[in-house]
């Protein structure tokens, strides 16, 4: 047989095991290497199988992994759509609807899409404790000292050579420490903002940053975000002259999954400079993309200092050890004040582990698992709500993070549907909570940073099922 | 001989090595069975010699732990003098006398008689650490998830328990966990006022509690403080149609030392609660006392719970830890969501390491000690600065906490005299940065809950010595 027709042979096998069901979304390939013995022909000639597979988005490769089904991909389901700028419409904080889906966090017997934490079973807990006993045993005066306000040194010093990997040349003179990176935002906002002051941010956003500025007497102006490419600049720009400073989530948006462009990021920081305005950027899951490269925040463009860059680990280790970071520009000395006043400074224990975490290589290590297992639920999550959902659902595709943006028939209220859905012990993020207006009533965020099993899969199908009823 | 005359014999004796010196203020006496053998008399002869000694105020007991030479409690030097309420005068913060004091604290050359800290060599960090290793094992996800907003179960129920000390009836429902007892300030202020509210509080006033109120656009009232009693009352009642909230260290003052007294808490209380008024309670103090008992802070007589009663272990177990709580009162709901909109949760590990600690008996067995480490410290700096200090020096005189506020000659600058000292490597708190307002120049905080040995006490010597060569 010829060459080029063994490769198409094989690429048709595998193209029919996906079309067919027995490869669904999400499953991996067996290896370049098993299916060369298997059929008896040259690594060369399965690669360009799966090149051909690849071609026609049946398949995709993750680097250091192998190549996984990517079917969801090529998904029928049409974007989520973007609202208008709201200028002038009345404000209501969706508080109650807040507290109602808090309630049940900590209820173990609900399959939790609501939450924005990452499953436990895919932290790296033993690693970390280790690593909690090591430098217990070497810590000077074993933490029980205060350290200096800007925070501990080792973990500035790693996080600041992390920023390689998106091309930043931060020293660990440029990092302050914080308690989470929504402290780091806190920080941030009382730097450069006073009461009565005007934020911009993008809408859909975090409720958790919601209310955070409402609380330090702030108003907002939520801008009209694209589920791929971020906020829109031509809003920003119209309300420029009304703000005192901007808040994005650049790289895989809670709760939209947009991760702007570079030409985007590099307009957005030009402007912001232009108007002396100071961009506070949330990069908590920059380091979780499914593509090739970890996408460049604004801080990457910031050549005037305006840029304060937040992070953390919390998504990616250990939510509960609070180890923030925020690389505050030209704004780092007052920021600094700011935490003194407030905690006057962050436990070392903590910081020491993460930094020493990243500094032998586990946090790269990790991340490679992580990503792995998230883009994996991705596609798992991606193919049941194609197949289980309504046929106008819309959906976001990010390309990192773990949170998905749903919405549904115009028909569906997702806040009245939370109470039924919890009655089957399914729990999820009404839309209504990433907003002060009245509007994404009939939106969803779901996380799939949880454990794909069967439990998890039947609550995405029944919740499928739940909404399909309510039509 | 007679048993009156023996008595009164041995009592000549030990008087006799006390005003020549061989036995100096601080010094601890033999026990009672020790002297009873050396002049081999009954134990009731040794106790009424030292009741002797106790009634001419030469000697003092120490509850479980012995007699001391008390000749410093006789003190010619006068207290600190009480200013008068400012209404009217202008206000300059003390920003840039902060940042060169802070400046120093980390240089391990100079004794920092500066610093609001207790000395590592007080601190049980070998059992702290052992208690982290047992906890780290046992820990529901070893310390990675997040925690309900109101936090530990065990340390919220822990410091409920521990409130029996002064006769406080709080459970684990009272109580909020924070990082440490200024960020539990911080909370309390953010949940009762709005920027614009003026809040009331002590004169002279720990810097960080001037900061904190002043960095959330709040205005600050500062009344007169008594050394001894605590804040004016007259003073409080004329103030309060302008106030929001009023904030009091009540037990061991910091930097004035003053004790509030049990009347007086319960005047202010009632006062605040008639005039709807919250009281935000510093009480990080109140476990260090001198005394026979722990004095009640002003939430044991919290009828209508407007009293936000904060504390922490920073002062007596781990400052690193960043351990705190505070028992809210009927505000609790609206705090809670201040935590939460704030840092999210905290880390559980440390808090289960206190909780652990207060369980186990051990916070009690370590604050016997680390009491009579500071009393004995405290005659000690008493007598020293009444030999070697300017005899117009007016002192504090604290039964509890680790600070003295000493006024000096009205010629006497202390921000000065400060870098005078820092050449000579000693270190202290100038009494302007206490104060909003320009007063207290010749005043100064010095901690004394360092660790006495003979450079400590030539430090404070020459410290003695520069103040008198600027007169």
């Amino acid at each position: 047989m010829q060459k080029e027709i063994l490769y198409l042979k094989i690429a048709t096998i595998i193209e029919e095991q996906i079309t067919s069901g027995t490869l669904k979304t999400g499953d991996k390939l067996p290896s370049i290497r098993t299916v060369q013995k298997i059929y008896n022909v040259s690594i060369n000639t399965v690669k360009q199988a799966f090149l051909e597979l690849e071609s026609k988005s049946l398949i995709a490769s993750r680097p250091k992994s192998g190549y996984y089904v990517s079917r969801g991909f090529q998904s029928n389901l049409a974007l989520p759509s973007m609202r208008q700028l709201k200028l002038s419409e009345k404000e209501k904080a969706p508080e109650d609807l807040i507290s109602k889906v808090f309630n049940t966090f900590t209820d173990k017997n609900i399959t939790q899409f609501s939450l924005g934490v990452t499953d436990k079973s895919m932290l790296p807990i033993a690693k970390l404790n280790k690593g909690v006993i090591k430098i217990l045993r070497n810590l000077e005066d074993s933490g029980t000292a205060y350290e200096p306000a800007q925070g501990n040194i080792n973990l500035r010093r790693n996080v600041a050579k992390w920023s390689f990997t998106w091309d930043g040349h931060l020293n660990e003179e440029d990092i302050v420490t914080t308690s989470g990176a929504l402290n780091a935002l806190l920080y941030s906002l009382m730097t450069v903002t006073n009461p009565g002051d005007t934020i911009a941010i993008e809408s859909p956003v975090y409720f958790g940053i919601l209310q955070m500025i409402k609380s330090l007497g702030l108003h907002i102006i939520e801008l009209p975000t694209h589920p791929v490419t971020g906020v829109a600049i031509e809003d920003l720009k119209k309300v420029l002259p009304k703000i005192k400073a901007c808040c994005l989530v650049s790289n895989f948006n809670n709760p939209i999954g947009s991760c702007m462009p570079e030409e985007n990021k590099k307009e957005v920081v030009q402007l912001l400079t232009l108007h002396n305005i100071p961009l506070i950027e949330d990069d908590l899951y920059g380091d979780i993309f499914f593509g090739t490269n970890r996408p460049k925040p604004c801080k990457a463009f910031d050549e005037e200092e305006i840029v304060m860059w937040c992070g953390s680990v919390s998504k990616t280790l250990a939510p509960g050890y609070r180890v923030g970071w925020v690389a505050p520009g030209k704004f780092k000395e007052k920021l600094i004040r700011q935490k003194l006043i407030q905690t006057l400074s962050s436990p070392p224990l903590y910081q020491e582990v993460i930094a020493d975490f990243m500094e032998h290589g586990r946090y790269d290590h990790h991340l490679r698992t992580l990503r792995n297992t998230l883009y994996t639920n991705y596609l798992h999550f991606q193919r049941t709500i194609e197949n289980h959902f309504p046929e106008n659902t819309k959906i976001s595709k990010p390309q990192g993070g773990f949170v998905l943006w749903l919405e549904l028939d115009p028909k569906i209220d997702t806040a009245l549907l939370y109470d039924i859905a919890i009655q089957h012990k399914i729990s999820f993020a009404p839309g209504r909570m990433f907003t002060q207006h009245d509007q994404y009533n009939n939106c969803m965020r779901l996380n799939f940073a949880v454990k794909w099993d069967e439990k998890t899969e039947n609550s995405l199908k029944k919740l499928g099922q739940l909404i399909k009823q309510q039509l």
